[in-house]
């Protein structure tokens, strides 16, 4: 049995998003004519109470595209120092948009709104960048799935009105958090300008991402994504992935967050971990004892039993639990963990 | 019956077409791991004769990403007046490259190599962009589906070779200039540094876009369309049609050609057709005699009988035959067309 | 006795010019404490009945500074075929902002109101560049100093009122329309959103350049300037020349156009000589007939006869008269040429 | 008696300086036809044992112009979270080249070869910029003046070698270090890439900055400066002062540094400082008790004692000795610090 803890990112269809896929009706989606893509830009917006939405053939793109909106070239961006833009985007901040990043150093991925405001340049001292927007990730990915105290991105939302800044949610994992924290949709929906969220994570799709905010972002961002080159033709198959995973995979990431937490204490427990992260959704960040075994050799080691996992550097390691994660998987790593 | 020659990005997969699809194995292609998709690049370049490939989701994003590759930000690339990657890629040239066009009127959008020659600037005159590419389009989209003449080719290439340019084939519709003049993709890896190919016109793939080069080219790609947001997860659905498309559409494109030939035989009969341009593929270009029937009014009567055609501004109306163009369809449009 | 004719930025500054730069008050720019550049920006201001102006290094700074205020990166602007910002200034307008041009094929390069209309692209179809911007240059450069009529760039200024359109002013040599047409700064500073002015070319400074228009404009230019590297310390030196130009070295221009129509004249008489365009300023462009001799032939044997003049390309020849080519060296060029 | 220690960028040029400015013979510099500016940059390469050296109007555009020619838009730069490039330069790394910045905290504006070497992001991990210069700025400014251990650079010096990288130092006040140090020009030379130096700070020139290296980096400078617009006409009369600060002004920084080592002293002594950071050169950096008096109540109470000092955020003030600084103006300094 082969068990892929690398990413939540593995995931493939199952029967009922391949049939969905499959039965879907499609059309030109770049002369907006994709019923399908049409029907979930609309069924997200609703979700989330905002005017509209567009699909993307990646995170990476949604983001992008959202700081452009909201950014001139020179402009410049706040974000937690272990944020997605800045390390994991390819350095598209910049080259995409001519942005640069003023990093700080939050708890597990999480900044505070004394942080942000100190963070933010004088507008009329020309020779640092203009502040323009701020960006958060929720859950955190290299924070370890962390999910944010809400009353903080409140407090968050009011430095960005009182200095005039944009604020936007890369939420790759938002429907973790929500799940996680019984938040909804539409709580975040009224707090950010636009709100990023990934299909082909928890919620299983093979590919696609939505960017939500209002009428004019929107019809903004149609036009950096076809710059981009994220026009599709009939890409309604993929919608159709997402549209099930809408209606059908958004509650069950309890169970994922379940067996996360199940392995952490597992791990926990074991001599040669020195220390597990708090899990509070679906990822495991956990350092082994370097002195009996390090990081290279303990991702080796259950590479041989199957498992696979990797090495975040610095003695980091990472697991993530996910749709395709079974329970029958989940018994067999507890075990096979217990027996290392 | 409803007939819709606007283009051929129209098509919808057919039943064997989305059983290749359903059938797919898949995997995370951000890793590489996607076995459909690494098997279309494969077998694309193979036809080409050429070390690598890469999947894109547009055939914009595919052609950035060549001019990104060949350039960098202040030199400029030699094109048609016509070109698509000047005209209709929202000015990505500029935003995504910092490039700009020298721009060639040529015939049917289609320049010599003469004229190649006379536009380079000198390269130590610094008041002046720096030359650094080519870029052609074979078949000719705004050119009316125009076919080059290979020997020219050849001439610009020597041009090229002479003054260190690179030279990149926008090969939206390449297939239908392959079929149309006996060629083989190999005549053209053998003569372009990079070749974009589409999925999603004539060969009728619902998304996709392939990139061929050598091995250093298409690494560094696989970076700028990870910046640009091109990067997806289990897009083996879409490969698996590509990859059907590969093996069963290419030579098919001779029956899109056909009917053109004899729509445009027809259209040339009409008192109020004023002139039909030289049709080569599957492009029909005409205008019509505006005393008689402006290009507008045309459009709409059409509309009414169930005949979809877009008007290409000046007075000029484009028809585009396709996959999903049946012969039942084809007979109807002449029986229109003649009773009009 | 050398003459040279390459162009009016040639010229060295006289024993006033030079007593004004040295008698300089001068602070630190970069905190706006420098009196004499805040002299020169203030008086230039006001002649165009504008609320402020900035100092920059050169015309191509001015020029990009200001195309980058009136643009975002896909943006397209529309000019002449032959306007210096699309040729001469590096690939600036990709470099810089992003934007990609729209040429128009204007006389003399100058273009009219009816095409700049056609040329503006549908708002709402995002394929193509979204239009912005209108560059036009008075007096042309590649298009021999012709003057605008007034009358047209009115004609211009309702197309882009009708479009949301901005307006730029290229007037490197705007002081030689102004004083050949009878014409004041205040017209044009009705007239353009931004104008840009070369304090060393007809004026004869050693150095500067300034950009006018509202005080929202001038004070965003600041920032880009200082991102472009266009922020100076105590500059005043240079300002100093700018501002005694200004009092001095205006009305004299119309030397300049005389000589330049008289060097016509004795040209047009040469009977090797194929064509010499009209002369409206200080600048004479003219064709040899290449039977008798080429023009590069011909540049040589002036430069045997110490005198200086460029080839531009395609057998065109151009001589610019200035503040150094005196009198003297008038009535020796106008014997030599007959002599030849 | 007025004294200004906000900054050595405040000196105006005394009397011999001026003459020599004055008797500058000029040409035009953008046809490379200014004697003073081509001996100035001949003097400045041969100094730094380099084959070639630019001037340009700024330090800032000299940065920029090395950070273009060291990386490809979507690269990363490592420095120090200090650094000039990073805070005040508008965010033209970003705007101009497209680069990120990996940030490293240093001490004092320095930082290490180990933390150089951690932070490279593997050049294969495409999901990560591509690490491609590193930036160092001697002496630091936002680090207070200080120098670094020559041995250090050589180690960031074997790690650039060791993975490709460029290696800029970023020198505005260079010459400070070299006094302070004992060091030469030809030390600096043989280490890096390229080296920009200021002729504006310390030497006391009006404006003017230049980039030293070999001639290949030098020639494409010569590009990038045009389309920034950093060309100019007759600037000899700026050149003429660098080269007069050149052979007059280094050695004399020893008199500035003297003098910041005293105010230091002095400053210790007084109650109400809490701590003077360590002096190497014209800066001291310190810090008041905030109990007895708050830095902007301090500024303000020198103010009206006729010294103007900065303030640099987080209760830290900036005092920069200089050129224009006397040794009259010092004893009143002391004198009055000493009586507040």
């Amino acid at each position: 049995m082969e068990i892929n803890l690398i990413s939540d990112t593995v995931t493939r269809p199952g029967k009922g998003m391949l049939a969905a896929m499959m039965d879907a009706e499609v059309g030109d989606d770049v002369f907006k004519a994709d019923p399908t893509v049409n029907a979930l830009e609309s069924e997200a917006a609703a979700m989330f109470g905002r005017e509209a939405a567009l699909f993307f053939p990646s995170g990476t793109m949604t983001n992008q595209t959202a700081i452009k909106l909201h950014t001139n070239p020179g402009d410049q961006l706040i974000c937690d120092h272990y944020a997605h833009v800045y390390n994991y985007e390819g350095g598209g901040v910049s080259f995409n948009s001519g942005v640069s990043c003023k990093l700080i150093e939050g708890q597990r991925g999480m900044i505070t709104a004394t942080q942000v405001e100190k963070a933010i340049n004088p507008p009329d001292f020309y020779h640092s960048p203009l502040t323009r927007l701020v960006c958060i990730e929720n859950t955190t990915n290299k924070g370890g799935g962390a999910c944010w105290d809400f009353e903080e991105l409140k407090r968050i939302r009011k430095v960005c009105d009182a200095h005039g800044l944009s604020y936007h949610l890369d939420g790759a994992r938002l429907w973790n958090a929500m799940v996680a924290k019984g938040e909804t949709a539409e709580q975040y929906g009224r707090m950010f300008d636009t709100i990023s969220v990934c299909l082909s994570k928890g919620l299983g799709c093979p590919v696609g991402s939505l960017l939500i905010g209002d009428r004019e972002h929107i019809d903004k961002a149609l036009r950096v994504r076809k710059i981009l080159g994220g026009g599709m033709r009939q890409v309604g198959y993929l919608a159709a992935a997402g549209l099930y995973a809408l209606r059908n995979n958004i509650e069950r990431l309890v169970e994922d967050h379940n067996k996360a937490s199940e392995i952490g204490q597992t791990l926990s427990k074991l001599e040669f971990v020195k220390k597990v992260e708090p899990i509070e959704t679906n990822i495991i960040i956990f350092e082994v004892e370097e002195k009996i075994i390090t990081a290279e050799l303990f991702t080796e080691t259950l590479k041989k039993n199957n498992i696979h996992i990797i090495s975040m550097g610095q003695g980091k390691l990472r697991m993530v639990t996910h749709l395709d994660y079974t329970g029958a998987m989940h018994k067999e790593l507890l075990k096979r963990l217990t027996s290392l």
